[in-house]
């Protein structure tokens, strides 16, 4: 794809995003309507989908033929990733906008035959935009964003989910304990935006395409190291135990949860 | 007291604080020299002792007679609470501060024979300053705040702190299980705003006075519950596990941690 037609679809997808955020902050003068999906911990609202639905109806105008993988499933059943692919997540860290009315995000990626070209992750309330992708760099708001230190483990911070610290999934608690510190802060999207900014150096939880596919392209493009928690690379059409974090940190982590790479 | 001489006292460590955060936005222009205290984990900065000789200075122009309890330990040796004593925090959440350059606190109180009379919590890179105390109310900025809802473990999102969950202690892990979620920001003050704002519905990890001293006077004006772990009042001259929670919260707490109170 040239330079042009690239800066043509960056654009588009901001208005997009900006129309979803208003669209979002007049919804949230209203009361929500909340349903438990999987679990009572696993909440979705009339938000998240009439959000959905605005954000499907935007790219199907704008690019018909694309493949468009959405967490509320207003989207295409994906099993190929061939051609243009979307991958939309209306609101990222449900519990959070539920709970707290902040730390969530809107997030949008598109891969091409695969590869990822852009990613986008929204802090609504904050008004923070990260955006970019492998050709054009990584920009908070209009500001390009540089890669953050290659800090080690031991001196930064990690974020983990919580089930994983409390079960100690894979020997965990002893990398929180390698760190700097825990933190925990309820949202894939917010969690990137920390590492993105150089704030954390590794994040490990379950998640699903619609949860790490713009975090992926947005922390590979400033050299963080994306994969399974065994070092190996992601399906992007399947849900897994992701690990974003520094190289450094990467390398220290791998043989604390017993994964020779 | 009355009411003018409070306002006075308020106008004034407001402009204390204003100044002590254009102090620290300075030096973080500059390099940090960061130091351990009891452990790695345990940082101090030039500009957490730098910033608690500002305020302390400030402190004893304008009250002379006063005791001042600072975490840097350049205030007093106290062992009674009789009269008038200043709690400090030059910056709560330093592994933030160091690690994020952002999520930190000022946090300041004023103890009037041992009853907390005013509270301030700045959240400086956020530029929020909740302040405020049992006689005025507590306010975020100019804009005066609201009780949180009173609302219940299962319904809200808990902080603890990460040693808590990784050791289980008194069963923490069943009560992280018990709520909504479990999210650990890192900073005492920082988890304080979020109670104040009904962000989350309860906060216990191991705090020595001046991690809990404003947040208690704030927390108790807006109606919550600050006691131990085993639901007794707090001592401020002594560091504790302290949980501050809605008042239901506290009631679905307590029996699962076995404190009968």
């Amino acid at each position: 794809m040239n330079e042009t037609e690239l800066h043509r679809i960056d654009r588009t997808v901001k208005q997009w995003l900006r129309t979803s955020r208003e669209f979002i902050l007049s919804k949230m003068q209203q009361n929500l309507s909340v349903s438990e999906k999987s679990s009572r911990k696993d909440l979705v609202t009339n938000v998240d989908k009439e959000n959905e639905k605005l954000i499907i109806n935007k790219i199907r105008t704008f690019s018909p033929d694309s493949q468009i993988l959405g967490e509320e499933g207003f989207g295409d059943q994906i099993r190929q990733t061939k051609g243009w692919v979307w991958v939309v997540d209306p609101i990222d860290g449900t519990m959070n906008f539920v709970k707290q009315r902040d730390h969530f995000a809107i997030m949008i990626a598109l891969y091409i035959d695969g590869q990822g070209v852009l990613g986008y992750i929204y802090d609504v309330i904050g008004n923070q935009l990260f955006s970019g992708g492998p050709d054009i760099g990584v920009f908070q708001n209009d500001e390009p964003l540089a890669a953050p230190e290659n800090v080690s483990l031991r001196d930064g911070l990690v974020c983990l989910s919580g089930p994983m610290v409390m079960h100690n999934y894979r020997n965990f608690q002893k990398v929180a304990e390698a760190s700097s510190g825990l933190r925990i802060y309820g949202s894939a999207g917010i969690e990137m935006i920390h590492l993105l900014k150089g704030e954390t150096v590794a994040y490990v939880s379950y998640l699903k395409p619609w949860d790490f596919g713009a975090g992926k392209i947005l922390t590979e493009t400033l050299g963080l190291a994306v994969t399974t928690v065994d070092g190996k690379p992601l399906d992007m059409l399947s849900s897994d135990f992701v690990m974003v974090a520094t190289v450094k940190a990467q390398q220290d982590i791998l043989p604390i949860i017993g994964s020779n790479v």
